[in-house]
């Protein structure tokens, strides 16, 4: 059984290597699944893959539905496609519905990548946490820059702890907006400026222009004073219009210019470390509460607990060291 | 020893009961040690005292430095004491600088009440972190309340995470805000308001007093929209000068209001419970994470597994099942 795992791992390993796409979607399949043995498989091959991954710049974009992002994911993919990159567009929607606007339910809006061989979309995977997601999306990042995608997009909605959870995830962090008004009414979670690198104010053509300038104005007043998301980086403030494409070159410009920039001053690299040491940290207490909670002999003790604290028959910090104790001696069998 | 400490427990117990104040101060003073004998000892007493504690309303006070903090809460603990109420003051206060206006440094600005004998100062403990500085504050209100306090007051410092840590510890809420300017002038940082049941907007005297009024009357507006802090209570905004003492029996009306309607639907005795939960949750957490981090081995081995991931060699989901496995084994033997 073993041998012919790794023999599965390697082989998955070399083709997504020698860049087969069948073979990527069904590891990023491994990854998703819950099953135990699909698990231990994807970690070797995870493993085998993570020193030929790290190649890429991950950009992640966020927005309130109705903010036009799959036009502006479609003309953005297809205008980095269309310059030779490779573009993997990944997904986090940890709502459960499907009709909060997440564009890769929706593929039949994005015309211009839809067919594009440059281009990679994998819809998120729908059940588990958003952290779980989380996890699950570094991995997939891993293997999709394995495969030799350059470009990784993350795609979120604004909506829960997503904007925050992808932020912790990618290079850098694009806000879309639309022409008029403040936080509230383009219904963005308090935050979700302070965490970008770019803003971009779409949807600027026809009778928007003026709007979107007035906006933008706004909007690059307001980030002057506040902390930019990354150290040396001044965020940047721009329109544009993913449907007659203007303002897209620019954008990639300003990524660019972003990356280079944080990389001489050693930012980019620093950052990724620090993600990778967060994410490292953030699955060992994961794993601790599973291994906690996941006992059902516990479970039983904090039921009972539970009842005392509740009518003040125990002290919450008392209660925790009896319970913490008694797990301690529970490993020690 | 044992015994010994048992006797010490039941001494003090018994003199806290009676109303003995210093017993009080020297058993807040042992939950505060850091040292384990006196830990060990504070929880035996804190679980003796346990069943006379709870009956207070515990109000939480926060404002921007220069609020005017210090002479609010003179006059309104001063005001509580001349109806006949205990009034315990407790300070949580993160920051480790003492000039930040914390009022408890600053004893000379509480004319009215620093010599009141139903009123109780307890300065902040300097050391610890902000988790454990709520931890030992929850405790000292238990402490507080078997002496026979029935008005707890939490103090902070509207900075970094004390507010939102206050408010897990609270019944009510009061976020004191000065005339004029919307949240960023106030020098408030996002969500105060939402987590408040009351805004106080002080120094609503002299030529202060219509700038107080069209500040009330925008924070009336915003609250509107917002979700109330706590359910079936609509969120408040009155004015007040603690200098001339003008809305300050309103401003008790409004709390002893606010306790009378949540007892009545039971969001108040909810409240409380589910704190309690939180807090023992929390405590598990920490306990967890205590027990894994305090280990000389796992601390070596996660130095040379930090390296790994920096330099990519290995991936955090596969180190953090490696590291796991190595914990249970180090607890088996």
């Amino acid at each position: 059984m073993d041998r012919n795992d790794n023999k599965l791992v390697k082989d998955l390993a070399e083709k997504i290597l020698s860049g087969d796409i069948l073979s990527l979607s069904k590891s990023i399949t491994l990854i998703e699944s819950v099953k135990d043995e699909h698990q231990k498989t994807a970690r070797k091959l995870l493993n085998s893959l993570v020193p030929h991954s790290g190649n890429s710049i991950r950009i992640g974009i966020t927005g309130s539905p109705g903010v036009g992002k799959s036009t502006f994911i479609d003309s953005f993919a297809g205008y980095l496609a269309g310059l030779g990159r490779k573009i993997a567009i990944l997904a986090i929607d940890p709502s459960s519905t499907k009709s909060k606007g997440s564009i890769l339910g929706d593929k039949t809006r994005m015309q211009k990548i839809a067919n594009n061989p440059n281009v990679y979309i994998r819809p998120s995977p729908s059940r588990g946490s958003s952290g779980g997601i989380a996890d699950r999306t570094r991995e997939t990042i891993i293997l999709c820059e394995a495969y030799g995608f350059d470009t990784i997009i993350i795609e979120t909605v604004g909506v829960g702890q997503s904007e925050v959870l992808v932020r912790t995830i990618v290079d850098f962090f694009l806000l879309l907006l639309q022409p008029g008004g403040g936080d509230e009414l383009q219904g963005l979670k308090k935050g979700s400026v302070e965490i970008a690198d770019l803003l971009v104010i779409n949807k600027a053509d026809g009778d928007n222009i003026n709007l979107a300038e007035l906006t933008k104005n706004a909007y690059s007043l307001a980030v002057h004073y506040l902390q930019p998301a990354t150290p040396g980086w001044e965020t940047k403030v721009v329109t544009s219009s993913a449907l007659n494409m203007s303002g897209i070159p620019e954008i990639w410009e300003i990524i660019q210019d972003f990356e280079q920039k944080t990389k001489q001053t050693g930012a980019f690299e620093s950052r990724r470390q620090e993600q990778n040491l967060d994410w490292f940290y953030s699955l060992i207490e994961k794993n601790l509460k599973d291994l906690f909670f996941g006992s059902s002999q516990i479970r039983k003790k904090l039921h009972n607990i539970e009842k005392k604290i509740k009518i003040g028959k125990i002290i919450p910090s008392d209660a925790s060291e009896i319970i913490l104790n008694y797990f301690i001696n529970s490993l020690n069998k």
